[in-house]
């Protein structure tokens, strides 16, 4: 097994308490950090570095953890940028245009997709994100959707069921219907793929009762649960999450004192996604009143073809920055650590010894030069480690 | 002379309204384009492509005008992104920290100012632009300015004098003895590389008269005006701008009805700077009221240390989108006819016979996914017209 050493790290974020100035960031300054193909092996000042197989100067960079993308809805056909542009000159969105991603998706290839994916996963990759969670939900039949979690385990072992997504055209008289399909034989048909269950829990979507069946039904086939929660309306959707031991709640663009102080008291994440209130003009949630209700907030870029056609967890940083409140370190531990948290995940998220070996280096000195240079190309390198 | 022909154009935005549906985007759909090394010498349908020397295959891709930069400060030495920080946890920006980076700038040896400015115009042009406007005013002192503006003679033709950023801290008991120097010996160094005078006319920098003063000596002296306006405040460097005929009057946070109807009935475009008020977390201009009064709008970086540390025109026309009220044809068309206009240049910012040969090929079928996809890496390629 050989190692490497990266040495003249500039500013070294860790994520790790114990570490560096003791903070929730667990700073060094001019640091170094020892790795091999799978794992960090040392971190602490430069001046102390061991040796290794093999020296990486840095330059007086900043170096982070991968960014933890943990929500993507990266398996898809067609796009929507006529959707986007009517919205941008004044129509309201209601969440009807997935069934268009629907129907787009159903007609494509498995070739197709892959590669749309793989393409949408290496955006994601060049800006720094080393873990990525992937939803289904765009076929909505039974076999459609083990198709999906199969394709989205071929980039991520983060994979999502989400068959509740919306109900599909087919069942437009059958609701009930629907979700009996998607908590039977449809769940049974993904399990073997995926690791996750999350459900669009919300207005126009799923309401509270739809959700908690749909999410039961894959606790007991062995699934973590996580959920769309409270996008367009507050229907409850936290406390179910909070009710279900979630690992995330996802959105949460309206949320309650209530809702925040049962956060606060669980181990369920608020995921926040700023690129969809970018991208639908809505109102941004407050990611101080969750900090400080003690919440653990986790930042994702939610790429989706209607509502946040994201895939840089830079600008997502940035926009928790300029309109969530967070200040650039906080947004950085989200996309990070809380990323991990909302994954239920302690190897990654971090960098101190035992974690894996995914590393970002930034063009930058500073990681807070990622919310200060929005837009700008800062991701100078990344590690993966080896699977 | 050698000839390219770019075939299968899935886009085409010419920015001429006699081309293709006659829009004031002069848009060809299916489309093929001609190219010496120099210039645009055929647009139109692809299936009428005449034959060249050479054939580029865009692959269904959009291909739109290189974006025109007209607002930079691409020469200064450090970083102030503590002063960030700050101001994202609630302290109000005063423009006072410029003087930090006229502190750091004059203490950089040449070589590395022209390396900051390389990379960050490299910065620039990865992002799709091909024609920059580059400022000098982090030096203030006679030798400083002239060296500022030979360095930006470096990367640009289109160089801007602004000596009167702010009154430097030597002259802090005698603004009229500054305004002198910048109005006289300061200017006169700098009219052999500089095309363009600018004053920061605003609340805390120069008033109109002082600005008045400076900009007519310099177009005396054989350069163009134009003038960062009502940033901070309305202080009427606007109707300022009218008056003088300045090329641009850039930032327009602070708009008067009677700014608006001077405007549109002046020559002289409103330069819109939204990463500013993104990174200042100021409230937005609507570029709606500009438009809808026939104004020209032109959207630019502003790319400096201290309020827009910003090198992507695909941000800025993301933002433009989403918080200027701008549709993504609109802030394309500020983004380059805009810029080119804000220049006074015909020969940039549209594409059809005569004009120069700058082209970005989008990683999009469609020109709208800059704004749809806000901090994706969408330009896939630009190709730049010889000098």
């Amino acid at each position: 097994m050989s190692t490497r050493v990266l040495r003249h790290i500039g500013e070294l974020t860790t994520n790790d308490p114990t570490q560096g100035d003791q903070s929730a960031m667990g700073r060094i300054l001019n640091a170094a950090m020892v790795l091999d193909e799978h794992e960090v092996l040392w971190t602490g000042p430069d001046a102390k570095a061991p040796a290794a197989d093999e020296m990486i100067d840095v330059a007086h960079c900043a170096v982070v953890p991968g960014f933890v993308d943990s929500h993507t809805h990266l398996v898809f056909a067609g796009e929507r940028s006529d959707e986007f542009e009517a919205r941008m000159a004044g129509r309201p969105y209601d969440g009807g245009g997935i069934l268009r991603t629907v129907a787009s998706t159903r007609k494509a290839s498995a070739e197709q997709l892959r590669e749309a994916t793989s393409k949408r996963s290496h955006e994601l990759r060049l800006g720094g994100v080393t873990t990525l969670e992937v939803k289904s939900g765009y076929e909505l039949t039974l076999d459609g959707e083990a198709r999906l979690v199969g394709l989205a385990r071929e980039v991520t072992a983060e994979v999502t069921f989400l068959g509740a997504h919306v109900v599909p055209e087919e069942f437009g008289h059958d609701r009930e219907g629907y979700v009996q399909l998607v908590a039977g034989a449809m769940l049974e048909a993904c399990t073997s793929e995926a690791k996750w269950a999350d459900v669009f829990c919300d207005r126009g979507a799923f309401d509270v009762d739809e959700a908690r069946l749909v999410l039961t039904s894959a606790r007991r086939a062995g699934l973590g649960v996580r959920l769309h929660a409270n996008q367009l309306a507050d229907i409850g959707a936290i406390s179910l999450g909070v009710e279900l031991d979630a690992a995330s709640v996802d959105h949460c663009t309206h949320v309650s004192d209530a809702d925040l102080e049962a956060l606060g008291a669980s181990r369920t994440v608020a995921t926040l996604l700023p690129g969809a209130e970018f991208s639908t003009r809505s109102p941004y949630p407050s990611a101080r009143r969750f900090l400080d209700a003690g919440v653990c907030v986790a930042l994702a870029s939610d790429c989706n073809p209607g509502t946040s056609y994201v895939t840089s967890m830079g600008l997502v940083i940035a926009l928790a920055v300029r309109e969530m409140g967070m200040t650039p370190d906080e947004a950085l531990y989200a996309a990070t650590r809380g990323g991990a948290m909302a994954l239920r995940r302690d190897d990654i998220g971090r960098l101190s010894p035992g974690s894996r070996a995914d590393v970002v280096v930034l063009d930058a000195p500073r990681s807070a030069h990622l919310a200060y240079r929005p837009g700008a190309p800062l991701v100078r390198e990344t590690l993966l480690s080896a699977p």
